[in-house]
């Protein structure tokens, strides 16, 4: 970014409220290499490998729809043990379909985001049934307070998507909750956000939803990728019925699908490292595959979430060097298909503290540096993803907007070169008064939200705050200055109108399950 | 490494009272391409730019006798303003004599290290004035609160560098402080130390040590890699007396000379990367150039330093993006000189917190994917550099730890991608009993000193503790069960023979400095 754009943005900033500095939205690319940690030698031989886990070992899948497509396409299927097999043929075939790229679309179509390439997105925390703050500890998530987390959200341009709440409300009925959520996401940010894919009818609410806030036909939806959504496989080699619903309704919508197989190194997955990532791929393929098989050229996305557990414990751990690696490997995988991937920023820590930070770390640069496109959780995870922490979602958007300006690359021409300042500042002296740092010194360097670079006696009579102290500030205040984005009131009534009709249909009765569990 | 190997360290360190558990010695390579922040040409534009600084602008030298050698190498040396310049001609020439690599003998000769292409060698904080621990808070330190300190490094075996006091002792005589701190190094640790530069008689005092150590004749040094010694410039421009003293006291015993600009943007360098890189490399070229003066062949590692400042109180800054660029464009650098390149883990928090975490894990990364061969500060650093922390210590060492595992490259072989594993897992099973994973659970995995991966309910039973708190406890037990190494009673006799007697020549009166300061 220029200095003059930078200065701007500063300035438009300063005339708002808020005294905390953020970096504006800014779409990131990673211009530096990937780092690889497997050789293509060794990426093949996993390819190999997970082909005949494929052919030979195969993926039960519970759903009947699912099965009957697989078949229908030339798989092996056994309706008996419910297994699947595919040949390396069928795999390469249908994998060629899926596109390298794609864009989806915000409701803000400044904030829409790209997938594939170099382009590197985040995204906040999902799942938790957890939510924690230093005042009020943790407890169970409400409806209420995942709106504020959502608040804070949209309050960070470094965090690219916004949810669909970052924790359960666990006050809302688990039948009908999604379409809270939705609305929430809909009204109280206006970026990019996933479909809930538990079941066929949540994913259609999710879409549904997105039609009104587009103003797009349901049958029209192939032609405007305006979501997604994410399957977990039921590592080991397995499909349920629920998440094969999710995907077959959002690859028949043409939304992009992101399959991230669970394989936690000995537990549900082999110890070793490529033994895992040989599951996780065949996994990933399969899922993968079916988009293809249900709507060929379906946008889809490579997940990993390859981790080790503690052998002790079995609990998983996350951010280790196992981690890193199986991220970056996974990376590779996804390349060799041609196709954008997922993985995460993740850590096993029960506080905000430097495990949190360090383990937050690890898993960033494996993400940002083997190219990750879509990073989940990248905001106000905690407690391996049990719980969402206002303050770590401070510390993280800091993580992020750090490694954002790193990505960002050193300028050298000759001003840059500065050869006349050099020469100006006298051996010895300083370069605080020189006129190439009074041209530059307000907007030279990345401005931090949360780090304190104050000497000890300042810090001290600041009252001695550790930064997740200071972040507790930080979102304070930019939830009280929070200001939703604008929405168009008809669309806002559209969406009332079908929460309500769908909450009414729902407490009716059973949604007509067309899918077998 | 093997896993066999990695069982029977693990067997070695049960049979030993500790419980905590740590990586053994390793000599780290970094077996993946370096990040490079810079094109080529940049790399180039620098280079000349810096070699204009050399040449046209100069460098301020205040010692007599660097300036007279170098005005007998060619440089053009004005004694009035003591200003040197040297043409481009003369740097290619005697930067050339630099060696590319080399190997530094330590004590125990098992802990040698080798600097230069893909080695990684990671050295403890040095320089503080103050030490913190969470017991007794920030304070002055003293010569045994220096000398637990190198106990507790001596027990980590990532650190591969022992220190020769990671702070200031305040108690001792600052004139004779540094036999206190030789001999610590030689008695209390095995690894590899640094000479203290801070004139030529704490160098010579060193080097003489180190004779009596290796059983080396102090005229045939130059045969001998055992010790180095790193010297900042007085950015900018500026070389003093002290300085110049102490690198041509290692040069001329052949030992290795680490030149570090400490260009700080905006402070001691101009505000732009670019402009402060081209400071620093025409400072290090100097230094490292007058290294080959003093004797051909000398060998020298190039020292990158440069961040930036808070522009609001001009307070250093640290692990910030621009100190990550700087770090790996520094490492490029070194690599068009073809010789090692030394940076730093650094941090600007004031608390042993997620701050401190998260700008440590950016300087490593920064420097581990830069190449760098030397990290300094990586074990203990807090507060910019004021202060020593027990806890970071700790802290520090499971980072570094990790990232050693994520160095040790991923082992895709048949048994490796576990085929026969997966097929007899049921789908949706779980692995955790077969026979793949007893063969490996015990030794699968890395193991971490202080990361705590407990469910949050075992983790409140245990005390809520943060990762600091738990590292408070791993140093007091590691220091509870240290044990000195093996020293030859004749060596150590020697030792305090030397000690003695120069201390008593120093307190007599002050050394013969023959150079000017």
């Amino acid at each position: 970014m220029s200095r003059a754009t930078r200065r701007r943005e500063r300035q438009e900033r300063r005339e708002k409220a808020s005294q905390i500095p953020r970096l504006p939205w800014r779409n990131l690319t990673n211009p530096y290499p990937p780092i690889e940690v497997l050789s293509a030698d060794h990426v093949e031989a996993i390819h190999t490998a997970s082909l005949r886990v494929l052919s030979e070992i195969g993926i039960k899948v519970l759903g009947t729809d699912a099965r009957e497509r697989m078949a229908a396409a030339g798989a092996e299927v056994n309706d008996d043990d419910r297994m699947v097999r595919c040949d390396p043929g069928m795999v390469a075939e249908f994998m060629a379909l899926a596109p390298s790229n794609f864009t989806i679309k915000a409701r803000n179509p400044a904030k829409s985001v790209t997938l594939g390439g170099n382009h590197v997105n985040f995204g906040p925390v999902g799942g938790p049934s957890f939510v924690t703050d230093l005042d009020r500890g943790r407890r169970a998530g409400t409806f209420a307070e995942m709106c504020d987390f959502t608040k804070v959200l949209q309050s960070l341009d470094i965090i690219h998507l916004g949810g669909s709440g970052s924790f359960e409300p666990l006050d809302l009925p688990a039948e009908t909750r999604h379409l809270d959520r939705n609305y929430a996401a809909v009204t109280l940010h206006d970026k990019v956000w996933s479909a809930n894919l538990l079941g066929g009818y949540r994913a259609r609410d999710a879409l549904e939803m997105q039609c009104i806030v587009h103003g797009i036909e349901y049958e029209d939806m192939p032609n405007h990728v305006v979501t997604m959504g994410n399957i977990n496989t039921n590592s080991p080699r397995q499909l349920d019925g629920n998440m094969s619903a999710g995907l077959t309704e959002l690859a028949l919508a043409g939304q992009p699908v992101v399959v991230t197989p669970f394989t936690l190194l000995g537990a549900m997955a082999p110890t070793t490292i490529a033994g895992a990532l040989t599951q996780q791929n065949a996994e990933a393929l399969f899922g993968m595959m079916l988009c293809q098989i249900i709507r060929p050229g379906t946008p889809v996305v490579y997940g990993g979430f390859t981790s080790n557990v503690d052998m002790k414990s079995g609990a998983p751990a996350f951010g280790t060097p196992e981690y890193v690696k199986a991220t970056q490997a996974g990376a590779q995988l996804a390349r060799r298909y041609n196709v954008p991937f997922r993985s995460s920023s993740t850590n096993a820590s029960n506080v905000v503290d430097a495990q949190a930070a360090y383990e937050s770390e690890m898993s960033i640069w494996a993400a940002v540096m083997g190219h990750t496109n879509l990073v989940f959780h990248a905001g106000g995870w905690l407690e391996g993803g049990l719980t969402a922490s206002f303050e770590k979602l401070i510390i993280d958007a800091e993580m992020l907007q750090m490694m954002a300006e790193y990505l960002t690359p050193v300028t050298v021409d000759e001003e840059a070169l500065a050869l006349d300042a050099i020469a100006e500042v006298e051996p010895g002296g300083h370069f605080f008064g020189a006129t190439h740092t009074l041209a530059r010194f307000e907007t030279a360097f990345y401005e931090p939200i949360v780090s304190d670079w104050q000497n000890f006696e300042s810090w001290e009579d600041g009252g001695a705050l550790t930064v997740t102290q200071r972040a507790n500030a930080v979102w304070k205040q930019l939830l009280a200055e929070y200001e939703p984005p604008p929405l168009d009131p008809g669309i806002r009534e559209a969406l009332e109108e079908y929460v309500t009709r769908r909450k009414a249909e729902i407490d009716a009765g059973p949604d007509l399950l067309d899918y077998d569990m």
